[in-house]
């Protein structure tokens, strides 16, 4: 069972990990980022202790030590427990999720491994808006992608707001990097992936049309941009989502979303 | 053509309708709201000028005055020319979009008017987001969804971030609210539109087998919630997005795309 330890002083060091959050869940590359991965709210919290990404403390008021008790009932780890003013001092401003958990960052998958079992995979050219990261997580988990490749130039996966806004599933939902882009999709077709390469040119064949395939992999860049040319000429086929004329290209996040449902849809 | 006004003193009277935006752009109702539509952006200001919405100034940079000159060629009203720091001082922000619109608030549109031709609308219950709001008029206007009706207890789709969030389509995509809710929804079933509730209830009906009929209405309540209970009752039928068991439902976003994009791809 995670043991309870009262703080009352903010300044306290055992808490230091917690601290002034803005910065302490940058990345280790970025200035005063140590890399930490940390879950907010219950629900999150619950996904990251049934995760390969095991926290190593908790800080949190009483009542929400009492919602995860069941959940932490096998886990040796500290629970710092804190009124709320005691909580906003640590980490830099209020935070009504009322609970934390840090993990250190464990290896990197590599492809090879998240890809042996999966049927539908996302990768990812230079989507680097951690809320549509996030998203496009959020979605895989619900509408069975089983994991997601990041290509060139894509944002970190693990900082706190993709965490959030994916609602914990970059904690559940397997992901790796591709070393070389976008010749590294060389893996995925050995592995008998169809390659489709998501595009707004009408010129392109209907999602519906493309999705065939017992393995499939779907190619989405950052929404303005899009893919690079040499990312679409490295894939099978492009398929487009039927859209009005003269519209804007989908969010990145939403385009994700319909490939999975026109999957779900077909398989 | 809009006559260009430079404006050196952020005081100047003239530009007090976008003066401290953050305050200015909120609903009539609320303290110190003036209920302007405010447009940001050039894509934005464009599509407010060809909406019904026509604005009656403008503030912004030279360089955007340019790009939009083609646009504002049969357009009396004034460009309020500024530096990017006066127009800084003005809007109470930093606003590198650098260029804003206002527009009054016309009468709202009856229900009637925006049903007569429309084939696939969105009707929303409790969606209190304005960023989802946003999202759901950007995904109607991409997956060619005819209009929008609110029911009971949603945000205003005209404040400035919704506004933002949609890319302008807010201003395209007519809405309406219905009067009374959800006895309101007769309307819709006397105009022979089916009602389809969308629902995470794993007992409803899969999303693509409710999709028939040539006229649709697909009611959305806000995620967590979920539509209340008097609303699903006065439905024809509860339909679902084939879901990964043990996750949560989607963004009332995403899922309305995914209905439009059902829709798209049926008819």
């Amino acid at each position: 069972m995670a043991h309870v330890i009262d703080i009352v002083d903010p300044g306290d060091p055992r808490v230091a990990d917690f601290r002034d959050l803005n910065s302490a869940d940058r990345r280790p590359d970025l200035p005063g980022g140590k890399g930490l991965v940390v879950a907010e709210g219950v629900v999150v919290v619950q996904r990251m202790l049934a995760s390969r990404f095991q926290p190593f403390a908790l800080l949190g008021v009483g009542r929400r030590f009492d919602q995860l008790a069941p959940d932490l009932a096998g886990v040796d780890i500290p629970y710092y427990r804190v009124g709320a003013e005691v909580m906003a001092e640590i980490v830099g401003f209020h935070l009504n999720r009322g609970v934390l958990a840090a993990a250190c960052r464990p290896p990197e998958l590599l492809p090879e491994e998240i890809l042996q079992t999966a049927r539908t995979v996302a990768v990812l050219e230079g989507v680097n808006d951690h809320e549509n990261i996030g998203s496009i997580f959020r979605n895989a988990a619900g509408l069975g992608a089983d994991a997601v490749l990041f290509g060139d130039r894509c944002a970190d996966p693990l900082y706190r707001r993709a965490v959030r806004v994916s609602m914990g599933h970059v904690l559940r939902v397997p992901f790796a990097s591709l070393p070389t882009w976008p010749d590294g999709l060389h893996t995925l077709r050995e592995l008998g992936f169809r390659i489709i390469a998501l595009t707004p040119n009408p010129a392109a064949v209907n999602l519906a049309t493309a999705m065939t395939g017992d393995r499939v992999a779907l190619l989405l860049g950052a929404e303005g941009p899009g893919l690079t040319e040499a990312a679409m000429r490295a894939t099978d086929i492009r398929a487009r989502i039927p859209m009005t004329p003269g519209t804007d290209s989908l969010n990145v996040a939403t385009a994700a979303a319909m490939a999975f449902y026109e999957r779900v849809r077909t398989s």
